[in-house]
């Protein structure tokens, strides 16, 4: 579906979801959760539908801790736009088995470890919740 | 709620969710999306709950592109343990803003950029469908 139907190992459908094996795994069991219908970003899709992304991932996250694949933990990941790393632009969120010293981590921005004042959070805050 | 009620900066509440400032932001305008009902793991949360946090998310995304905060794309992240980056144990939900040369990325293991047989796929797509 994502990158063509030859190429895709489906794990699990329904209605609205197929779940997938990321071609390209970050560890052994990566897989990707997608919504049947298109939507570029999880912005587009309807509430119902990111609802049930996040319920899948779970569903599937419960089966990779009782699988026989190597997983201590879980990631969840999405990136909405390009700037966030996006590369394939169907909606789709990331179930990634974690174990330690696997060698994926986050590298965080400079400054990251700055301290960071009640006054930004509070000027960010109130410009989100502006919009809302 | 998740570091001590004095240096919450609440951004947008519901019945079941809690939406408050990450007070070491990746990026500006970083948020998490917090159950009120405590669990360790999105493997723990009741199904509902789990998809009202993407829901949530969603619903900050749309507001933090809309807003006066330097956001051209948005990542979604969580940790379910320890193994997976997990330090504060009460499920949440990160939303990062992005933009272009943030400096925020994905380091991936060593290996990564190998090519994953098909057979590898099926096996580990065999162990999550044997548990589900």
């Amino acid at each position: 579906m994502i990158r063509g139907k030859s190429i895709t190992t489906k794990v699990y459908e329904n209605e609205h979801l197929i779940v997938v094996m990321d071609i390209k795994p970050i560890n052994s069991g990566h897989v990707l959760i997608v919504p049947r219908k298109h939507a570029e970003l999880l912005t587009d899709l309807e509430d119902n539908i990111a609802g049930e992304m996040l319920m899948a991932a779970k569903k599937i996250a419960i089966a990779l801790k009782k699988s026989k694949l190597r997983v201590k933990a879980v990631n969840y990941f999405m990136a909405d736009g390009a700037e966030a790393g996006q590369e394939v632009f169907h909606a789709h969120l990331h179930v990634i088995p974690r174990y330690r010293s696997d060698g994926f981590y986050l590298h965080m921005p400079p400054g990251y470890d700055r301290e960071t004042s009640r006054k930004e959070l509070e000027d960010a805050a109130s410009k989100i919740r502006a919009q809302l």
